[in-house]
């Protein structure tokens, strides 16, 4: 399928994409709905998902994810950004949920635009919209972060959040690289930052973390994005109860906290993976000295937590504001983003916790279908994180990682051990595995025993008749 | 299914197995042949299966395993020997396997034995043999290693290989407990060494490394256990050419070297992962100094593995000996051994070739199951292992791998990044994450999205109609 570039304009871009969808011969009736669910559990690969299983429902137990219809593989594709031809085997969360959202590879950081080219990229949610199908995006990060920005938005880089950031003078993290962010400037003639481009965009649903990107002043403008969003039609709630009671059909942005939500749990005390101490004496022969090693812990409720809105409160609520809205049925992505966030910190709890919201949402995703057969759920992970699940070293063993290692005590009284050991760096780094895909019934003779991600933009958009 | 344990003898366990077999009512009618070929990639989890899948076929290829029907994943299950009941999180090839071959949870270390009560396990290679199918075990390791042992032997300990090991007066490496041998020894009323069961087994086809094992005499006997075999009707075939040629319809015993065969591939010039080096002023700040990385390699052709017998050769051998002589069909076991064997080396080449091998004996098996549609193909792991694909360093970027790292140049001229990070101590440790099931199209209906090992058992049982 080719799916055209467009230097920069959002606007552009659908023109197009309206245009090929009213050409489009539609696969299914046009009176009969369909929807698709996409789940993103960000760095849920094998390692993380067994770890999870292990502490949530026991070494016997299954988790929802495991008693799904099919399960494939994906494969993650990046490219260097100079060569796009040339493969870099380790991707990032931009690279990666771009593939999905638009089935074409770009380079680590990029936010639904190609490699090198710098065009723009239609994404599945732009096709569903101009195809009158209704669309929304569910994140536990920022609705700014990489993954749902890219299936609503268009930038060169990740950084490019909000306005301050892409202003070199602006008050920014160390690690943003503002300059990058020049060519999406809206005095340049692009779209904005990221946030810009959600509060002006048409997504039907936008929930998430991120209210610090949308306080700032739009470009251009001597509104805040948060009023600029209004103005184009968003209703703004910013907890649980507002969420639940909301009854407008308008489109809706709920933005839950400052940034990334906290994790539902997290290591006691606050604990994560800590370094085993060899004492001196080991250091010359194992045999003359020992190693410590952290002590075991159980995972705890997060007090940071409190209050907030739920993975499964989100998806629930664009669900039904999704399913009620439509005349062609909806697309909606939803993101478990902290499965990613909480293994770059070796926050082993924090990972576990964020899976069991991923469940959750799952569970709520298989009511609707159980009552809407025409939905395609799919789950899948956008690359490989840190945690390994390795042995945890018995009396007299001393074998110890190099690395960080939490030791986590689970419901069944036995200790698991998990390993952080991909750098010396502040945080751990993705890896480059294959990671799971699993699909619903409706997956049958659609999802292959293995895929690419630009693949699951296919089977998504053929699913909901977008492929013309 | 139940599957009763008997203490120690192999002929009781067999007995029972008639048993079992005359009075089943089987599946398939008794003029149909049926067919398992079961190939086990020790180690090879999915980090292994996409570096292997980079390097073979490059980040846009596909391996022969990625086009099967069916993808599923295994979960893997181990217990405390002392508490069976108890959940461990890290298995090892022997109590894996075991449940792949006998459908029981054991506990680490364990040859188709139970935990706790040590009672022998029927494995579905004697149920196999006992109702009219033929049998044979294929390794790329000695073939009285862990993962074809627990097939076709039962014992306490994978240590218990031979007669020597199994004397506490026996020049054996250190790590062997040779003590903890003492219930299976033939003095005690045991059925002796791994490999004395093999030379006095009813096996079809054995053929791997592991010489060594059967040079030594017999327990209670002025015979080599070759001898041994011999006399029990083994033909002994010792290379490539011997075992392309042999003619022989009889019991077939291979041996093509001393201990593990050697992997194809190595590192250029036998390097394997290396540990990056700081600089002095690095560990002081990260701006003062810098980090030395390992220089990238290609893989090269191991020169230890000229004239070897390979894993496609062994699998040909074996699928014609033993469909040409089966009345019902047959069960086949191949392990590609060195997935894990290089691994735990941090020798990311070594698993590489191994895995090349293991898709040209999966190439073999198709080849096969294309005439004989009444074939079930499948290929799965017994557990996880240490290697991570992780990003290469750029220049500038300082992270490094608190562990070894080897940087591999695959043939699209890209580097990738391979971290061994498990442990301090000389070998790295497995993991305990889901590993992939794959199989063929006779797969469907019978294989679910997910299984545990002992659901192995069951599937691979019942397509042979062996389970009443």
């Amino acid at each position: 399928m080719f799916i055209p570039a467009i230097k920069h304009t959002l606007q552009g871009a659908l023109s197009v994409a309206l245009l090929m969808v009213s050409s489009a011969s539609f696969v299914q009736a046009a009176d009969e709905k369909r929807n698709v669910i996409l789940i993103i559990g960000d760095g849920m690969d094998d390692q993380q998902i067994t770890i999870a299983r292990n502490y949530l429902k026991g070494a016997n137990g299954r988790l929802l994810l495991d008693a799904m219809a099919l399960r494939s593989t994906s494969h993650i594709l990046t490219v260097e950004d100079a060569v796009s031809s040339s493969p870099v085997y380790v991707a990032d969360s931009a690279n990666s949920a771009t593939s999905m959202a638009t089935g074409q590879i770009t380079s680590i950081g990029r936010i639904a635009t190609s490699a090198g080219e710098d065009k723009d990229i239609i994404t599945i949610a732009e096709l569903a919209k101009a195809a009158g199908f209704s669309t929304g995006v569910v994140s536990s990060a920022s609705v700014t972060d990489a993954t749902p920005a890219s299936f609503i938005a268009h930038v060169i880089s990740r950084d490019c959040e909000n306005p301050t950031r892409m202003s070199v003078a602006g008050d920014n993290p160390s690690w943003v690289n503002a300059e990058l962010c020049k060519t999406d400037r809206v005095d340049n003639g692009g779209a904005g930052s990221i946030a810009q481009q959600i509060a002006l965009g048409s997504t039907d649903v936008v929930l998430g973390g991120g209210m610090k990107h949308f306080q700032p002043r739009g470009a251009d403008s001597d509104k805040t994005l948060l009023k600029m969003a209004q103005d184009n039609g968003y209703q703004l709630v910013t907890n649980a109860a507002e969420l639940m009671s909301n009854k407008s059909s308008g489109k809706l942005l709920g933005l839950f906290s400052e940034h990334t939500m906290p994790t539902r749990l997290r290591g006691e005390d606050g604990r994560i993976a800590e370094r085993p101490l060899p004492s001196l004496l080991y250091n010359i022969s194992s045999d003359l000295g020992s190693v410590v090693l952290p002590e075991s812990m159980r995972c705890e409720e997060n007090p940071d937590y409190a209050g907030m809105t739920s993975i499964k409160q989100m998806t629930d609520a664009a669900i039904k504001h999704l399913s009620t809205k439509a005349d062609r049925g909806f697309f909606l992505m939803v993101e478990s983003a902290s499965i990613d966030k909480a293994s770059h910190k070796r926050n082993a709890c924090g990972s576990i916790g964020e899976l069991a919201q991923l469940e959750e949402a799952l569970a709520s995703a298989q009511k609707f279908a159980a009552d809407h057969p025409n939905t395609l759920i799919l789950v899948t992970a956008d690359h490989g994180q840190a945690a390994q699940l390795i042995p945890n070293p018995k009396a007299g063993q001393a074998f110890y990682t190099p690395g960080h290692i939490a030791r986590i005590t689970t419901p069944e009284g036995q200790i698991m051990a998990i390993n952080y050991a991909t750098t010396e760096a502040h945080s751990e780094k993705h890896t480059g595995t294959n990671v799971p895909l699993f699909a619903n019934i409706e997956g049958q003779g659609r999802v292959p025993s293995m895929v690419t991600q630009p693949e699951i933009f296919n089977i998504m958009s053929a699913y909901l008749g977008l492929i013309p």
